[in-house]
């Protein structure tokens, strides 16, 4: 589940001091965005509706949550060209969430604003649901007319690198808006403001008001007193750890009840409140495995958007009187073993990487 | 506000490979907790009872997140033996909440369960507000007479380390509860389960029914199909990052407006959707002071429970051509500056670090 390093221009420093301190920084799937965030724009109407009305400007479609794509390793984005879905939204009364995602600032083809140039990406939520179905259905037949398509695949696993990025970022976006329709904080429901990037409880609501009149006041909600975390995404950081053995030539691996025969894979968790990272690592490998972890390195980081993980690579080593397996803590794996790495190795070119795919040829029976 | 790391049994390997390999770890203030939290044993009725029950259990107060104090670098516990507060909640309808924090298993003073043992530590909110203002005011004026008192610290950045993450633990499981009353998925009121570590939006609600009669069913709610991360505690990963010159000689500091004069600090900035922390690190360096990073480390992390952060500790390098600050595109600071390594060295034993304390004696204007 590694991807290249795509090739940004702020990646290029490589035989930079860090780099041959460290080695190589591991760019790892669903990152490696080209798109520039520019967060601070988001909030700015002019810049927005001058991006958005822009001929250069992008938009991936998402049907829950699924993305417009041209074949497995291309998503399919629309343009403005394309007219006619563009005139379906612009008329109706329930708006669409639409996300601006950044802009590729290796496509200088003349969107510029306040001296930031670059092709504007969005993606806007067709799911057909609430008072816009009728018109998202509209939109989705038409997109299919010029051969694109919403992708299948519950899992976007075979995208090129950039466009992963692409999507992890506009799924994850859609995703945290789709699940907090509603204040955590006081029960009201929420609006999507800073195009997507953010949910805030308004003081005021128009719902049910004659025209004309002044919106209702709403309850009070804590979230208005200064700056609150539930206003913004949420994101679960999440460990992922190789363990080796105290002497180094082992690696310790666990599998889940649902795992597919012979599966064997890393351990993970979800981090708590008060945890380092560090701290996360001992915690779920000694509940999971009963192994005493010591020493945890942080080894690179990988954002995944099922639906808002944060997957943080750790290596971490065992304690020498530490590496007794007890699966009796917590019942979450069905087995845990220590391979020796020419296993691992050996398993990484000849077995499977995806959950139930079938294994290659050259498969042996025990990995 | 690096802390010595504390003396766990899991950390002794400090001469192992990856040690050697890659130095020492790091472990921050807020981290190196003490305590087994056996999180798999939260949802067990009969563990928590008798964990509670124990005369070793050792329960901290807090009120309105600040917790009981003994002095300024030690938390103040309450133990079984002091039975007033005890009692005064046993008998009230409204529950405070009671959060199981772990064992310390260094403390083997005769309480297990199942093979598990060690002291059990617990927190209990006594803000007084809903129903328990009266007992909450009772509970706090018989801890004030024992001798202990409520911190009234904003930050408790002098504990001891251990103490430090037992304090963080507490409280950022005690402010999500609090800052959650309800369902972001449908808006109805939640209830916190597994200790204090889990919120559910049940399906039925006894409130306003009369005595004898079954309960309310409530509105369908996207939490209750399958598992949603909205019921477990949220954590914000926030990155803070020393950019060092791409020659290494100088690193990047900034200012904030609200910092007292000559104060500069590491960039820092929350990580978002879609974005690996490496990724992260490259934004927010550009967008707060437009200078290009390349590789980019981890260092290590630390909890920082004000409220749920997890500061992810990293080094970057600045690009040769990318060295250039530029204040322009995000207004967040009002200034950032290349200093040399010596200033900061410098700075780190003559300098302050609190924010707004005293400058020492040996302090020199300009950093």
């Amino acid at each position: 589940m590694t991807a290249p390093i795509p090739d940004l221009p702020n990646l290029a420093a490589d035989d930079s001091m860090l780099s041959r301190k460290f080695g190589r920084e591991t760019a790892n799937y669903f990152s490696g965005s080209p798109l520039n965030r520019v967060s601070f724009l988001r909030s700015e109407h002019a810049f927005l509706a001058s991006a958005f009305s822009h001929p250069t400007a992008s938009f991936l479609l998402m049907n829950n949550l699924s993305p417009t794509v041209k074949d497995a390793a291309s998503l399919g984005f629309v343009t403005k060209a394309d007219e006619e879905w563009v005139k379906c939204f612009n008329s109706d009364v329930v708006s669409p969430l639409i996300l601006f995602l950044g802009l590729d600032e290796k496509k200088t083809t003349g969107f510029e604003y306040k001296g930031f140039k670059g092709a504007p990406y969005f993606a806007i939520d067709v799911t057909p649901k609430d008072g816009l179905a009728e018109k998202a259905n509209g939109v989705m037949e038409a997109v299919k007319a010029k051969g694109l398509d919403f992708s299948k695949s519950a899992r976007m696993l075979s995208l090129t690198a950039p466009e992963a990025a692409i999507y992890a970022q506009a799924r994850a976006l859609l995703d945290w808006n789709a699940r907090n329709p509603s204040c955590a904080g006081c029960g009201q429901r929420t609006l999507s403001v800073n195009s997507g990037h953010k949910r805030r409880c308004p003081p005021t609501d128009y719902a049910g008001v004659p025209e004309g009149s002044p919106p209702k006041e709403r309850g009070d909600c804590p979230t208005r007193h200064g700056v609150s975390n539930l206003c913004f995404p949420r994101t679960d950081p999440t460990i992922i750890v190789a363990v080796v053995s105290a002497d180094g030539t082992k690696l310790l691996l666990g599998r889940n009840k649902r795992f597919p025969p012979d599966w064997y894979s890393t351990l993970a968790g979800f981090l708590e409140p008060g945890e380092s990272i560090e701290e996360a690592v001992r915690r779920e490998v000694w509940e999971e495995s009963g192994v005493t972890a010591g020493r945890v390195v942080l080894h690179s980081s990988q954002p995944w958007p099922y639906p808002a993980n944060l997957m943080i690579g750790a290596i971490a080593q065992a304690t020498p009187d530490g590496e007794t397996i007890d699966l009796g803590n917590d019942p979450e794996l069905e087995d845990a073993k220590w391979f020796s790495v020419e296993e691992v190795r050996d398993a990484l070119t000849s077995g499977v990487s995806d959950l139930g795919g079938p294994p290659p040829p050259t498969h042996k029976e025990g990995v």
